[in-house]
């Protein structure tokens, strides 16, 4: 198996789009997916963009996509949040999830990253020995908190 | 007891510095922060800020501040991540973290952001409790991973 990992243009857009929904439907919350194909295009193209990606293609073909984009921790400065790694089901074990995420790692060293930083969900096993083995650390005592959009619209009309 | 509230400038970073140690140290984790003022103004207010901050400020003394910035969901697109949120300890309990809070959720209606997300220790009850209370929610099932600039170092350099 032969593929490349190059950097993401519009064009793949429709590709990366098709990814997310896959790795959406993995983590059993297909329909929690809003955005679009013209989203992707809008926000990661545009004059300041939200976010970069990284594609992984074997013959013409985008197999496996990783999004990320910048944030800022208080303690450390500049870091790397990996949002998104899908590598499609069928080429899976072969290398291209590993190439992906070298790619990305690579891009925030070269940068000065002081951390690279994500979220996984705590059935994944896999991905959680994986990150593990890799040199990253689970946080124990972290947990996420989100106000969606609805919550946040009630908050905002009470005040 | 008589505050406002505002968006922070350079010349609050001295201030905005010294919350975010007394914020580091309540949390049990001082010598986690290697970022200085200088850094704040540098990453806050270069052509491409990396983050914005609202600070509160009473009779001329900044007592709170939050720093926040712009993330980006594949299922929901644009994200607030509020990194920060400090009421320095003898000017809790008065209605400046809320205001501040409220400053930040605002700012994310107003852009339209699809959800506002942030970290929060599992033993700040107190936190957790308020966060709740305004519709937020805590994430049962997701886990924060980092790789931190050594590990990071580590693994690129034996690729």
């Amino acid at each position: 198996m032969s593929f490349i990992v190059r950097k993401g243009e519009k064009e793949d857009m429709k590709n990366v789009m098709r990814l997310i929904k896959e790795l959406a439907a993995f983590e059993k919350l297909p329909n929690e997916v809003e955005i679009s194909e013209a989203d992707l295009i809008k926000d990661g193209f545009s004059e300041h963009p939200k976010f970069m990606t990284f594609v992984a293609e074997e013959n013409h073909e985008i197999i496996g996509a990783t999004l990320f984009y910048e944030r800022y921790s208080t303690w450390k400065g500049r870091v790397i949040h990996l949002e998104d790694l899908i590598v499609t089901e069928q080429k899976r074990g072969f290398g291209v999830g590993m190439a992906l995420y070298t790619a990305i790692l690579k891009y925030a060293y070269d940068m000065g990253a002081k951390r690279v930083v994500w979220d996984v969900l705590d059935w994944n096993q896999n991905a959680i020995d994986f990150y593990k083995s890799t040199g990253a650390n689970v946080l124990e005592d972290w947990q996420v908190v989100h106000m969606r959009e609805d919550a946040l619209k009630k908050f905002i009309e009470t005040k």
